[in-house]
């Protein structure tokens, strides 16, 4: 139910005075916030709200030892990588140890756009193909080319295949087929194979998880064609799927080039491409890379922090354990709730599938919007994704409680329960 | 004169080890640092050097107020701009409070290549076309669409066309014929232009700001033809030239977008996109664009304080001040030494030509280096541009004093005299 929101309307009508008509809110009603720490958000009237959507704040919002990491740097030193320096050098060290021993170069940029930018030149510049295949509801960035390779945002650009998901009724095990396919395609067009570049969890898809290994044939069909296998981990990456660091770790694959950046600096603007090394001897051939920022001091302190955060709390530990029990609970409430579809996912990234009564995909979404505008005025943050708009986003903090799941299934119950009392409302 | 660097060797080795082969070092002695305040830099043996080089740390290494900020608002939030706050509002109003009038809306991003990708984007949406034209040594930035519009670093992309600097041998006073040119080639190649992208102090090309108001008649050409002005301000901007806050105002004109970033958070990766709402809004048709950092509670808070401090400390006057006084003395240097020619520039952003006594651009782009590599040494932190690489590239924070600019003078005018001795040598 759509609230006037009287009590906003002079920061909203600054807002569309300043900024860019680009800009979007969250939820029909607005939420402005003015603190959060660890899982909890709070706005202007002190109201908390369970934080189950930022994945950035991977650590918790506002970690103390983060925000310590990062006051210590920015009073000591802030500059960038042409002067010799420990922090980049133990940061690439750190990275690379959760990594297979393959993938044994690093670079840093700011932003997971600049990293899969960054993956698509060198892909472009080691093949010399221009074709990408990506999946057709996909997301990996707001740069001039990614724009053209997120068909979530718009069309695709030139030399850009899509691919079904692994939602698409062929499921997961369709998908090296359809990669195939598109091979097919590129080679009647005449256009040589860049890479495969898919995100390990398919956030914008829809959420698809399993089972573990789909992947695999895919990226030999790939290779097998001349191209390289990016993994964008800038979502499913920095142990939010339980199991492993990386989302493409639990497909058994390793990649050519992995991308990250979201979780990377807990909400500070740091992000990577680590690769193979030989990928990046060859993309150095004639070329350098300079990133103002990328490397900087303070963000290689930041990241540095919020990786031992991650080891000392045992938060890879915690996603898998917290991550099954929020599922199992999912699970349970769809066995009751005609409402639910589908859980899936893989530790504390979630999708739960919305059914609607009305027939088509455009009221499944309208269902899922109903569910995620609810669940704000209950306290609880969520979103939507997938290609319907009707799969429920759930990605919390890896520092997130059991106590803190039972929460969110409880407000979800609530939120259903009333809707079926008072259909339309809530 | 090249030193062994036996002392760096271990550090050295690591970084070969960890870090992509794409990433360089300055001087032929790599500088370590490992803490800097205000326009020094220090070495890990507490060596202190006079930062003559980096536009970055605008308002001086670690300004204790910009620290301040960032870990207040570190400790309180650090979210993106899909919740309503006030930061963003009041860094946008600050901002724009410094432009002309026309110029009335902002996007956030995270760093300069993202805000030029961004203007680049926009202004193929907004136009239909996409020809550029851009100078033939310039540098725009990272990503694969400006890795296509910075020939400092390679080949141009499909669409550029290039146009000699105000440096060539016609001057400024020619620019715009070259780009009338530009474009008659664009029509009789079919193409449609999008934008004409300059950097407004032209740092890539060799630093030329004189005479004021050149860029004026270029810009028309471009509009008259249907194209955007691109004002990238990324390495001019905020208050660098002194006598104005961005580049474009000293040349008369209003552009349509105007990028800024490097300096805007003095090392905090924050950068921005300005432009004429119309435009905005024109991209805006369809089209949304959500930068996960750009605008973060964080960002803003440093980017605020940063501003401020510009104000409070009165750095735009004395960038013009200390500018001043720093360019008269170097001309007054090039006077009695046959090895610098001519000194450009406005405010703290600084070109001085070296001129050797060997024939040819080749001598003079080593000459440059020598300079650059002596000074080092000596103290003082200075880098080269220009399309010969033989222009000495001073660009020092806005608290540079008349002490730091006799420093530099000095140690200049001792290179040059103990080169003058031992030619080869230093």
């Amino acid at each position: 139910m759509t609230t006037p929101d009287m009590e906003h309307s002079a920061i909203i009508a600054r807002r569309t005075q300043l900024l860019a008509p680009t800009y979007q809110l969250f939820y029909e009603q607005p939420l402005q916030v003015v603190r959060a720490r660890d899982v909890w958000m709070y706005d202007e009237h002190g109201r908390a709200y369970l934080d189950a959507y930022n994945n950035v704040p991977v650590v918790g919002h506002c970690h103390p030892e983060v925000v310590e990491a990062l006051t210590r740097q920015a009073s000591i030193l802030n500059t960038h990588t042409r002067y010799l320096a420990e922090l980049p050098l133990q940061l690439a060290e750190d990275l690379l140890a959760t990594m297979p021993r393959e993938i044994s170069n690093v670079v840093f940029t700011c932003t997971g756009s600049e990293a899969n930018d960054l993956a698509v030149r060198i892909s472009k510049a080691v093949t010399g193909g221009t074709g990408f295949i990506i999946t057709d509801y996909s997301y990996h960035g707001v740069t001039d080319v990614l724009s053209g390779m997120s068909p979530e945002d718009g069309p695709v650009g030139p030399g850009v295949y899509t691919v079904p998901s692994p939602g698409a009724p062929e499921g997961p095990a369709g998908f090296a087929a359809h990669v195939q396919n598109a091979l097919e395609r590129m080679r009647s067009d005449g256009i040589r194979p860049a890479a495969l570049l898919v995100d390990t969890i398919f956030s914008s898809d829809g959420v698809f998880s399993d089972p573990k290994g789909f992947l695999a044939e895919a990226v030999r069909h790939m290779r097998d064609a001349g191209g390289l296998f990016i993994a964008d981990e800038v979502q499913p990456g920095f142990g939010r799927l339980g199991e492993a660091m990386w989302g493409f770790q639990r497909h058994g694959v390793v990649p050519d080039i992995v991308t990250m950046g979201k979780p990377m600096g807990n909400g500070h603007p740091v992000a990577a491409v680590a690769a193979r090394p030989e990928v990046f001897a060859q993309f150095a051939r004639g070329r350098h890379y300079f990133n103002t920022f990328g490397g900087n001091s303070v963000s290689c302190a930041v990241a540095l922090a919020v990786l031992q955060v991650i080891h000392k709390e045992g938060l890879l530990e915690n996603a898998r354990r917290t991550g099954e029990y929020l599922r199992r609970a999912l699970v349970k409430l769809a066995s009751r709730c005609p409402a639910l579809g589908e859980v899936r996912g893989a530790g504390l990234f979630v999708g739960v599938e919305v059914r609607s009564d009305g027939a088509g995909t455009r009221a499944s979404a309208l269902a899922t919007k109903q569910v995620v505008n609810a669940m704000r005025h209950r306290g609880v943050l969520l979103g939507s994704t997938g290609r319907g708009g009707n799969v429920l986003k759930i990605r919390t903090p890896l520092t997130f409680k059991i106590e803190h799941a039972d929460t969110l299934v409880q407000a979800l119950d609530d939120t259903l329960q009333a809707q079926r009392e008072a259909p339309g409302g809530d």
